[in-house]
């Protein structure tokens, strides 16, 4: 998507120096945009854990490439030891997200197939690079599917702008290009039907107030910055048409877990009679798992909660406490949103209830 | 309640000097506990919306005392026309609150039944003193009657402590002393009662990080401060045994203005059989209303979401600005939970279901 009218995606290899990954470091925006280059597998790790990357689809593609750029760096000798090193660093970098996992398996089963070295550092780098490409085009997809929803209330307004709420951010910026709940969003103003979207703030991170806000501003989406608590009076009076949020994990039985807060709009969302419903690619499945309360919740540090970071009078970045020295915070990172509050997901291959026969029906393979 | 150990309440005439009105700037908490002087009308509206001063029972003794401060100011040959013209300038303050209007009209029935101006002045006075007494008297009923319901989880708990989850500042900070949705959990507290408060951020405002936290602490009870995303959660996992809510306005039916976000967690108590009560005194009742969708709901400047105010590195005082330039924020500042999710009212008299027949039992004269 666009950056000041350039078109980006969110990580790519340096052209002619593959070995170094460029990111954008996600925790400038909206204030400066700054990409970093990665060359060693401790600085993926670094840039997965604290978030200089973020977002379902992201941490995918980034653990992909940091994946291959440890097979650059791993000797010859004990090339598949330090490729376990590195799946294990990796995967530990965030524990909520799925798709970190999954492209970390997918990497090493592709580059244990191979039996040369260099046909294994091959193959590490072709398949990161095919996760890339497949998370840019599954969001591209999603966004066609999606934006059928949005055109069919469109329709029902009579052409009156659709008021969409998202949480947090699952745009472009948290996967490879479009997004995942940005996608049909997207979709939707390319085929020229009036939209707002009302974009949560997302604290504590300020996802929402920092990156989606930003983004859909940078693509001239008209959309109006809310705290996370607004949501449920704004669809009490009428407010809110469509809610679609992301997802870093999602059960066969279509729990979602989602940023903090999630599970609160789904309830709103479901006291008004407002369709509620998750954007993911299907790597974002977690196909072994049948409850959602058993996926694991990041907790992180409570000074993301009691420190705020923006911009002071003179446009330098400054970081602010905003609680009494001593307080105690808790930060509870994701929250699970229970199948029975969802109205659909918008994968790749389509829409589909979040049941566990809806979901097996659309992707028969994994299950 | 005590601020560094020494006993205060919220609002105070000055001794010898009752044309002056003390309160403390809630505005520079927790990081400066400042005590403001009020002499003119004036100084008592700004006082008001810009929240030097803010929460139902504070909101309703301020007015009171701002039309003492009125009556102290009146020329006395136009003494009635002045103090109408105060009743318009505090009565527009602030638009949801409803002990606002209710302790202009209290303050203004008195001044009326007398004939001399003197009387009338003393009148005014008597009568904001008696309106801040019974503020601070009712909370403490409240505390009375609501901390039986945290001795009876105590109880359920075997003695392990009381997970009790609130939201915004409903404490002695918003009252003239021991609060509402507090004064059940200062009652439990002197009644030895093992307790543990979740504070909810209560975003934009930070009424949460700025107020409740400090105020228990400052009254030694544990406390851990959460974004108001993280409640739902927390109710899914077994972390909160009751939520207590405080209420700028609550209809004859039972419905509750509350800070932006309370509905949310009334939607997620219910979700998960978690007890949710609204404590408030019966000047917060509007008598008048059936449906909670009539109270008008404030809507205050988007810079309140869009800009943060905390300390600095080296303990300064500095606004942050967390959006991009041009981000447009919607900042409305209060939300209705409906009756239906309400668990119970506890008011100054007792404990009462939020239905319009239980209500009424509880307060036969306004009804």
């Amino acid at each position: 998507m666009k950056v000041n009218g350039t078109q980006y995606r969110t990580i790519w290899p340096e052209t002619n120096s593959p070995e170094i990954i460029n990111i954008i470091d996600q925790r400038q925006l909206p204030f400066a945009f700054v990409i970093e280059q990665l060359t060693t597998v401790s600085q993926v790790v670094d840039a997965i854990r604290d978030m200089h990357v973020r977002g379902a689809g992201l941490i995918g593609a980034t653990a992909g490439f940091g994946m291959h750029i440890a097979a650059c760096c791993a000797p010859d000798n004990r090339f598949m030891e330090h490729m376990q090193n590195a799946a294990k660093a990796l995967g530990e970098s965030r524990p909520t997200a799925r798709n970190l996992k999954w492209a970390i398996e997918r990497v090493m089963k592709e580059v244990s197939t191979q039996t040369s070295v260099s046909d294994k550092r091959r193959a590490a780098f072709s398949t990161a690079c095919a996760i890339a490409d497949e998370d840019a085009e599954f969001c591209k997809k999603i966004g066609e599917h999606g934006r059928k929803l949005i055109e069919e209330i469109s329709r029902r307004k009579n052409g009156q702008p659709v008021n969409i709420l998202t949480h947090c951010n699952a745009g472009w910026l948290a996967f490879v290009d479009y997004g995942s709940a940005t996608a049909p969003i997207y979709g939707a103003r390319d085929a020229g039907i009036p939209l707002h979207v009302w974009v949560d703030e997302t604290r504590p991170w300020n996802q929402g107030a920092k990156l989606t806000a930003w983004e859909l501003q940078q693509e001239g989406i008209d959309n109006t910055l809310i705290t996370d608590n607004a949501g449920g009076h704004l669809m009490q009076i009428g407010m809110v048409d469509l809610v679609i949020v992301g997802t870093d994990r999602t059960t066969r039985t279509g729990d979602v877990a989602n940023k903090i807060g999630t599970y609160l709009k789904a309830l709103a969302a479901r006291d008004n009679n407002i369709p509620f419903y998750v954007a993911l690619p299907s790597s974002t499945f977690d196909w072994n798992l049948d409850n959602g309360q058993e996926i694991p919740i990041e907790i992180r540090s409570g000074g993301e909660i009691t420190e705020v970071t923006g911009t002071d009078a003179s446009g330098s970045l400054q970081t602010v406490t905003l609680a009494a020295p001593g307080t105690r915070a808790a930060n509870y990172s994701f929250d699970i949103t229970p199948a029975r509050l969802v109205t659909g997901l918008i994968t790749e291959r389509g829409i589909t209830a979040a049941t566990p026969a809806a979901i097996a029906q659309l992707f028969p393979e994994y299950t």
